[in-house]
C-alpha cells in the first residue's frame, strides 16, 4: 500500500515534468477538463420528454429487446421480466427503479492518479477516437489498414495533449497483430505509453479479464484495490433494432461485478436501424440503452452506468450513415434533455462523414461537438482524430480536433464574461479616450499574456506572413506537427517492476494462446 | 403604382422560374430564413447585464464620444448634450428614451418583393461577405486585388443561394473600377445581378445619394414610395475607441431622413482599440453604437436600427486581429443579451482569420456562425466568403459556407424534434421488432424524401466511392461548384424600361464626374 501510494506520488510528479518537457513542440493549455456552465439547449419541451420516455417505455413492455446471452436472461427472469426466447419486456416501474439506483456522476481513477476523471454533473470529458480498422494521414495519402506503430502513435497523441482525458478504445485496429493477442499488445502499449483512463473491449470473457488484470498491474493495485472504485470502463453498442449480443453484455457483466464503469450506446442510424423519425429513433436508442442498464443495476446496485447516444440519420440518397448534420445535433441534443431525466450521465461523439481532413471534415466535426456542448454530454467520445464516418483514425484530424477541444475547454472559462469593475475597465477607457489605443497602457499589459486563447494549430498570421511561412494548409500544418510530436514524445513514468509484470503477463497468456478467435 | 406592382409581381415570377432553372446545379434548400427557435445562450446573469449596462452610460455620460461631423454636433447640443469641441457627452435617461423609439423589428423591402427580409425577433439573416479588398480562389492561388469580374461573380454566387438573404457591402472591393465611380458600376451590377436587400455605403454624401436613388429607380418607386418604409440600409463602423468620423454619421443621416435602415456597428478588439477585457471591450461597443442610435433616433424618431458586434480579439504574440475564438463567441453571446436588454435587432458576422478555405477556415467560421445562433443575431454579416480577417473574398469559402448556412437553416425546422405519435413511430418499431430494419417500410418511404438535411457540397460517399470520383477536398470541390454556378447564372428579371434608367442614370453620374475622392 504504501509502495503504491509513493509510486503514484512519483509517478504524477514525473508525469508532471515529461508534460512540461513534451510542451516545448507546442504550447498547450494545462489538464483541465472543462466545466459545461452553458444552459442546454432543450428542442423538447416537457410534454416532448414525457413522449419520448413512454415511447422508450413502451418499447420495453409492448415491444420487448433481445438478449443473445443466456445469463442475462436468468437474470432478467428472475427479477420478473417477461422472457419469451430471447425477447425481453420489462415494464417502467421496473426500469424507472433499477436505473434510479444508478449514480448520477463517479469517477474513474486510471494508474496516474492525477488524470482521474469525475463523469456526470457538468464535466465534459473528451476521448480519442476509436476502433477504425483504417488509417490514413498525408505522407501515406491513401486510406490504409490499422498496425500496430500507427496505433502506437496515435497513443502517443492521446497521452500528449492535455485536452484528452481518456484513453478510449484503440485509436486504430493494428491488424498486424493476430486478434487472439491484439487486446495483450495493445494494453501493453496503451498502460505504458499513456496513463490515462481506459477502456476494454466487451469482445468475449478472455479479453475482458486480461484487460482488467493489466489495468489492474499498471496501477499497482490489490485485487480489492482495483475493485473498490473504478479504474476503467467497457463501452457497448446495442445490436440496433432492439438487439444485444452476447459479449457485449458478458463484457458489461464481468466489469459490474468488479465494479467497473459501464457505457452503454445504441447506434440507431434513423432511416435503416431505427424509425426515419428522429424522435423514434431517439426512443428506440434509449430503451435499447435502458434495458441494459436496468440489468447491469439489477446484478450490481449502484454500479457507474452512462447512457450514450449515437443517433444519426443516413444519406437520402445512398443509405450511408451521415454524421454532424442537423438531425444529428437535434438528437443529441434530444438525448441529453433525457439522460437529465434520467439521472444518468451521457456520452456523445465528435463525428464526422468527411474522408480527408478538410473544411467539411472540420464543419461536420464543429456540428457535433457544439452539440456535445449544447447536450450537456459528459464523455465525447471519438473527439479526435475520426474521419469515414469512423472508418479510417487520421493523426492531422487528431491534432486539428484538439484545437477545437482546446477551445471549447477555454470557451467553458467563466472568466471570459466577468462583469467586475476590473473587467468593465472604466478607468482604462477613460485613459485612453477618444484618442490612442488599448496595446500599451498597464490595464492590457497586465493582463495581455492570459487574455485570450492562444492557439497552437492556427496561422493567425496575414495572408503574406503565412504565404512567407510556406503557405501551409492546416492538415498540412498538423502533420508537420504530428511528425515532431510522435519524434520526441516522452511516454508517462512507470515503475520498471510494474512493466516487468505487464510484460510477463501479456507473455504469459500469448503462450497460453490468448483469446479465442472464433469470429 | 399599378405598373410598379405588375412589374413586382411579374418580376417575382419570374426571379421563380429563374432560382428553378438555376436549381439546375445544385438541389438548394428553398429561400425561407430561418426563425432561430434555441433559447440564447446568455453567459452574463442579471448583475453582469446592469454591470455592462452601467459600464456603457458611464462612457456615454462622462467620457463622451467623439463625432466629427458639424451637423451632429449641432444636433446634440440642441438635444442637450454636453459638448466639448467634438466630445459629446449624453445622459443615460436620455440614451434611453431616443434607444426605445427604435423599433424592434423591421422589414427591408428589395425590388423584388418576394426577397422581403425581417430583421428583429427571431429571424436569422445571412448575407454574403462584404468589403474585402482581395480575393482569392483556386485558380489564381494566390491574393490578388479584387475587380469588377470577381465582384460580379461573387453577387452572382450571393443571389444564386437561397440561404443568401441580403445583398450586403461589395463581396470584393473593385479596385480596377476609380473610386469615384465604383459605387455607381457596382451598384448597377447589384441591382441587376441580384433581387435582394441591399446596402450603400456611407463613404461621401454623393455616394449616399446616388445609391438611395438607384435602389429607387430599380424598385420601380416614386419618391413617396421609397421612403414610406425601409428598401435599403447602411452599416457603419465606428472609429474606436470612442469615435464616429463624419461620412458614416453623414450618410446614417440621410439614410434616417429617408426612412432606410441603419447598422451601427463598432469594432471593438479587446486589447487594441478597446480594454483588453470582453466586457470592457462590449461596454465600450454599446457606448458607441448606441450614442450613434441615440442621434438618429432623434432626428427620426422610430427609424429602423440595429445593433451590431464586431468585438473580437488580437493575437497575444503578434497583435493581429482573431476571429471565431472563445472570446469571440462569449463577446457575441453577450451583446446579444444586451441587444435584448435594449430592445434592438441585432448583427453579428461569420468570420474567420484562416487564409485559405481549409479545416482552420471552417473551425473558426463554425465558431462564429454558432455564436451567432447562440446570441440571438438577427443579421448574420459575412456569412458566406470571408477570410484572412476580412482582407479576401473566395468564391469556395462562399459556396462552403452556404452549406453550414443551409444546415442552421434546416437545425432551426421545429419538425426534426417533433414527438407526436407518428414520430415516436410505435408501430413501425413494432413492426420492425427485434430483427429487420426501417429502409423498406412504409413509415419510412413515406418520409423518406424530405426527412434529413441534404447536403449539396458534403461528400457523404465512403473513402472508395470519393477515391472513385476523384478524391477531390472540398475546397476543390467548391471551385467546381463555382465555376458550374458562374457558368449557368440567369440573372434576375427586370424590365428593360427600369434597366434602362438605371443605365442612364450610371452614365449621367459618371459623366458628373461621380463622387469626389479626397481619401
Amino acid at each position: 500500500m504504501a509502495d503504491s501510494a509513493t509510486r503514484r506520488r512519483r509517478g504524477g510528479g514525473r508525469a508532471g515534468a515529461a508534460a512540461r518537457r513534451g510542451a516545448a513542440v507546442i504550447e498547450q493549455m494545462p489538464w483541465n477538463p472543462p466545466i459545461n456552465i452553458d444552459r442546454p439547449t432543450e428542442p423538447l419541451d416537457q410534454e416532448g420528454v414525457e413522449a419520448i420516455h413512454d415511447g422508450a417505455m413502451r418499447i420495453l413492455e409492448e415491444i420487448g429487446v433481445a438478449f443473445y446471452n443466456e445469463e442475462a436472461l436468468g437474470i432478467l427472469r428472475e427479477a420478473g421480466c417477461t422472457i419469451e426466447g430471447e425477447n425481453v419486456r420489462m415494464g417502467r416501474d421496473f426500469v424507472m427503479e433499477m436505473v434510479g439506483k444508478a449514480p448520477s456522476r463517479f469517477t474513474i481513477t486510471p494508474r496516474n492518479p492525477e488524470r482521474t476523471i469525475e463523469i456526470g454533473g457538468k464535466t465534459m470529458l473528451f476521448g480519442n477516437v476509436s476502433s477504425p480498422p483504417n488509417y490514413w494521414d498525408l505522407e501515406i495519402g491513401k486510406k490504409v489498414p490499422g498496425n500496430r506503430e500507427m496505433c502506437r502513435n496515435l497513443l502517443k497523441l492521446t497521452q500528449y495533449f492535455n485536452c484528452i482525458h481518456f484513453a478510449g478504445g484503440y485509436p486504430v485496429e493494428p491488424v498486424d497483430i493476430h486478434a487472439s493477442i491484439r487486446h495483450l499488445d495493445v494494453l501493453y502499449d496503451k498502460l505504458t505509453l499513456t496513463d490515462k483512463a481506459m477502456h476494454a473491449y466487451s469482445l468475449g470473457k478472455e479479453r475482458v479479464e486480461d484487460v482488467m488484470e493489466m489495468v489492474r498491474i499498471a496501477g499497482g493495485l490489490s485485487r480489492e484495490e482495483f475493485e473498490a472504485s473504478p479504474r476503467m470502463y467497457t463501452n457497448i453498442n446495442s445490436t440496433s433494432p432492439l438487439k444485444h449480443d452476447h459479449p457485449m453484455i458478458d463484457g458489461c457483466l464481468r466489469l459490474a461485478r468488479r465494479g467497473q464503469a459501464i457505457v452503454v450506446t445504441p447506434f440507431t442510424l434513423a432511416g435503416a436501424m431505427a424509425p426515419v423519425t428522429m424522435a423514434g429513433a431517439v426512443a428506440q436508442s434509449l430503451a435499447e440503452a435502458l434495458c441494459a442498464i436496468a440489468l447491469f443495476q439489477y446484478v450490481r446496485p449502484g454500479i457507474p452506468c452512462v447512457i450514450g447516444t449515437f443517433t444519426s440519420n443516413v444519406d437520402m440518397k445512398s443509405g450511408a450513415p451521415a454524421f454532424g448534420t442537423p438531425e444529428y445535433m437535434r438528437s443529441t441534443q434530444m438525448t441529453g434533455q433525457m439522460a437529465r431525466f434520467y439521472g444518468l450521465p451521457m456520452r456523445s461523439s465528435g463525428v464526422c462523414a468527411a474522408n480527408v481532413p478538410d473544411g467539411q471534415a472540420m464543419w461536420e466535426t464543429s456540428n457535433s461537438l457544439w452539440a456535445a456542448v449544447q447536450s450537456g454530454t459528459n464523455m465525447v467520445y471519438h473527439a479526435a482524430g475520426w474521419l469515414e464516418g469512423g472508418l479510417i483514425a487520421s493523426p492531422e484530424k487528431f491534432i486539428m480536433d484538439c484545437e477545437l477541444l482546446q477551445q471549447i475547454q477555454r470557451y467553458m472559462q467563466p472568466e471570459i464574461s466577468a462583469t467586475g469593475p476590473d473587467e468593465i475597465a472604466l478607468d482604462a477607457i477613460r485613459a485612453v479616450g477618444n484618442d490612442g489605443h488599448f496595446f500599451g497602457i498597464e490595464h492590457t499589459q497586465k493582463r495581455y499574456s492570459t487574455a485570450f486563447y492562444q492557439p497552437f494549430l492556427s496561422d493567425w498570421k496575414n495572408y503574406e506572413g503565412w504565404e512567407a511561412a510556406g503557405g501551409i494548409w492546416t492538415a498540412e500544418r498538423a502533420h508537420h506537427m504530428f511528425k515532431e510530436i510522435i519524434g520526441s514524445f516522452e511516454a508517462p513514468p512507470m515503475d520498471d517492476a510494474v512493466r516487468e509484470e505487464l510484460a510477463e503477463f501479456v507473455e504469459r497468456r500469448k503462450s497460453e494462446g490468448g483469446a479465442p478467435t472464433d469470429f
